[in-house]
């Protein structure tokens, strides 16, 4: 199967399953439902999902069997993203060229469904349970809060939303934590839940973190380039092409990315959709 | 013991969990440690995380043992306080007469020292899996995930924020979503995890639906009562007393309170903690 058949049909997958687990627009109260609903769909690539589907393919797993999880991921994704938009935070008005939850919903209304959000993921982790081994999910239930608290995604954001100038160091670990903690959870659920040897599971895990940076790096990029953004004095000032220029932020990414496929060589040719997945990222052709 | 000693002892039990399971002050980033630190700590009665201990004990088991997820339960009670306070919903400037998080720490570190709280929480729910059955502690976890989401306490707020004249049955179902379905939440959490058996959990839910009931009847009480709140126009439209009078809605919680503790029979002498904590919730004497 080639990589965009691939793609879509995962999507398709993901789509669907998230459509029968978020609770119905129709059901009361409808509101919280609907921003829910309109956040999630029609959404964005659904990379973090397919990661976790695609890592539990690697190590030969079902992808059907870790599905809620990774329905989980993209809500804990969609999520971040709700807050991470209001006034007090990035104060962003659009999301995907639509009106943010906040602009469409009001704010007290994107709050608890960025909320609603955050507890669902979990219902829907414990859930994964009456398919896989309920200590693993129970063990990975731990690694995605901590991934995704202050020492995780939240810390990252803080530090973001704190730091005036960044060095180097600083702004990789914001960029780690912000975004490459829940990639490489991402990675880090299809391993573990899939039954990865311990082996396995770091190969992923390493794969993980270099995409996750990799995937910043190149949005940083796409957003020095939005000519628009520029000028409007919109491009962020934590960010590679700002501290080392176009140049040295394409060849960081690029290097990267060659790691990350690197990890790869213990699965041999089963290697081939992540490898794909990592090309992706890079170009961002999908 | 004495009631207050054994609440003297239980509150000193779970604020000692609490001070080691919440990140140090000084673990970066600093900031949103101090405001999740700043809110649990001097904090209330700890009457949730009381609650599910006293629920284990019912059942024969040891509070040690369910001690992780009463902790995660107070965790949970502040991340909702702390979002609920906020200026796009109700708007508190004070909480327990000290400033509310986003007036002591800003709106942004409050929306994420709540989402970090709500995180850890589940975090320390699956910590639990080290005590108690790891299926038993995934099977709660579903149950918290339902009880505090859209169909529980979520909803409530929705509902509460968005409702502007309700009906007796209408605000009843946003005070037992609001309030009660954490608090029977609580109960579960001590008679599931402690190993109580379907009708000990059963008798225990019921226990929470009505004390959990009868507490927001009583805080709504207490606010009619609150001249102070009254003049400055802060008296909550949707409440008992404004729809009922204060004598009717005296005399619902206390009803509530004697339905409650009937539910206790089936635990003989061992149920007498759990109806001097109905007494307590009524009369509010600690």
């Amino acid at each position: 199967m080639d990589f965009q058949a691939y793609w879509d049909e995962k999507r398709k997958l993901i789509d669907e399953a998230l459509v029968e687990y978020l609770p119905q627009e129709s059901e009361p109260p409808e509101i919280i439902h609907r921003a829910m609903r309109s956040t999630v769909f029609p959404g964005g690539k659904r990379l973090r999902p397919i990661l976790a589907l695609a890592a539990a393919e690697i190590v030969g797993s079902d992808s059907q069997k870790v599905l809620p999880t990774a329905c989980a991921l993209e809500l804990i994704h969609t999520y971040s993203l709700i807050h991470d938009d209001l006034p007090a935070l990035d104060n962003d008005d659009y999301r995907r060229g639509r009106p943010s939850c906040h602009k469409a919903f009001g704010e007290d209304i994107a709050i608890l469904a960025g909320d609603a959000l955050l507890t669902l993921a979990f219902g829907l982790l414990s859930y994964n349970g009456q398919m896989v081994k309920k200590g693993t999910v129970l063990f990975f239930i731990g690694e995605i809060a901590q991934a995704i608290g202050t020492q995780g995604m939240i810390g990252g954001q803080v530090d973001d939303l704190k730091s005036e100038e960044v060095t180097q160091p600083q702004l990789e670990s914001i960029h780690r934590r912000k975004t490459g903690a829940l990639m490489e959870t991402c990675l880090k659920a299809g391993a573990i839940l899939g039954g990865g040897s311990q082996r396995e599971i770091e190969a992923l895990s390493h794969y993980g973190q270099r995409v996750g940076l990799a995937f910043q790096i190149v949005d940083d990029i796409l957003d020095a380039e939005d000519t628009k953004k520029v000028e409007a004095g919109e491009k962020r000032e934590a960010s590679y092409p700002a501290l080392f220029g176009l140049e040295k932020s394409e060849k960081k990414a690029t290097e990267l990315i060659k790691e990350a496929k690197s990890q790869l060589s213990i699965f041999g040719k089963k290697g081939k959709i992540l490898e794909e997945i990592a090309d992706f990222i890079r170009g961002r052709g999908i």
